[in-house]
């Protein structure tokens, strides 16, 4: 069971709303709309998947990461590891 | 005509590509992938993003701006001031 | 002369308050203060610099840019590019 | 005792040399370098920042998460709410 788990009907809403966007770009582009609105829209897409990145990983870190905690030993560190990882992944795209 | 005009169908390929990691991304959530597996999909696909929202801004300069200031005018700093903003919400996004 | 000309005291002192805010961090680190304290002010540091960028990008654009493409040619093309691999790297920091 | 407590020297010293990067862009400035050499300096400072946010959680959630969720509890809640928080600003900043 991973931290999403009992909100992936909320996760799978918001990522079918994404690709609707991701889809309004193509029509947008295809349409010859004006570049600065497409740029306002790629932005708007952008902040929508941060947003679910933030959600999955508040998630992991309430359910996985605390769980592999109160376990303890090495696989507390791992999990701790692999979220900063996760974490540098996001900062940086 | 647009910035992108001359590679319109380059940006429907990228952006059918992006479409289609935002419909893997809700597989993944439906198939209880683990979460950082997840996450790291978002990234890249964030990533691809911000790569067309770059690419549409240096076609936007090279051609709309760069028109604009070839015609100079008070037009030319509307379209400039257009761009900054635009680049602002990338930067923020 | 650069875009930023006009604008010198400006810039100075916004990145004479950037350094003192650098500092005040270091301060924090010293003091033992609590890190999620460090990493609010270290967001609001990282804040400030990507304004003075933006500030500096859109200076840039308005006049030197500008400036390249009245004269056209080659020189306004290669001007594109480098505020374009400018705007790219500030996107990825 | 904070996370970054064994760590006080490394990141004092990197905050020593961010504060002379941040010096060295008002120089850059006052001397009227061009205006794209600034901003990769910008880029590379802000760099160095996000690089010492991203170490900062890192300790914070190996050493302060850690410990509050070996205690477990509301006190474990807190902690991970205030280090989402503070994600959510390091990936918008």
């Amino acid at each position: 069971m991973h931290g999403y788990a009992h909100n992936k009907d909320d996760y799978a809403k918001r990522l079918r709303r994404i690709e609707g966007q991701v889809r309004g770009l193509a029509r947008m582009i295809d349409d010859d709309e004006y570049c600065i609105d497409v740029l306002t829209q790629v932005s708007a897409t952008t902040k929508a998947l941060q947003a679910v990145a933030l959600g999955l990983l508040d998630e992991h870190l309430k359910h996985c990461v605390s769980e592999a905690m109160s376990e303890g030993g090495e696989q507390a560190d791992a999990k701790i590891r692999e979220a900063s990882d996760a974490i540098a992944r996001l900062v940086k795209s």
